[in-house]
């Protein structure tokens, strides 16, 4: 392990990523950019009110980049920046760990 | 990156480590099994009602094992499980990730 002087930017980085939702995001935006109804489509559960709010924040941390397309209509397309790509390792990581050790709950 | 049908472990996984605190605890414990009171030391801001809820939910997730020992006194150490010890890289990959694009706070 690294040394514990990270320990600030560990933190906020957890709990950036930690907020309900904020990993399925990231997670569907790996895959391709995608407009807000696809990623509201691909999300279970998550209402479009709070979908949004996670998309500003994400937008905010330059992690999410939110695309207007001049066509008509107006096409937005969200999209994940450099940093917001940057982020797959930690995601593959997480999914190992889920595989092996969550059990799929049946809700 | 995995097929989407890993999704609800993975939304698991994340409520659990993104909780406020945990992904520090585990990270604090990841270099050697601890004390209460070493944890508490090595998480700033932590109070100690928090950390005690936060242990208590590793330890019932079967992340982390507390272990008594009959000495006089009574000594308590919490370490963690194999599945705990198995978020390594998880943890690395936040830290690597958070390394290069985190700002240090400022607080």
């Amino acid at each position: 392990m690294k040394e514990f002087d990270l320990c600030p930017r560990f933190e906020a980085a957890v709990g950036l990523i930690g907020k309900r939702w904020t990993g399925l995001i990231i997670e569907v935006l790996l895959q391709e950019p995608q407009r807000f109804s696809e990623i509201a489509q691909a999300i279970p559960h998550v209402s479009d009110r709070m979908l949004a709010e996670r998309l500003k924040e994400l937008e905010a941390e330059g992690i999410v980049d939110r695309r207007v397309y001049p066509d008509t209509p107006v096409r937005v397309e969200y999209a994940l920046t450099k940093k917001g790509r940057d982020l797959a390792p930690v995601m593959q990581a997480l999914h190992d760990w889920a595989n092996a050790w969550i059990l799929a709950p049946t809700h």
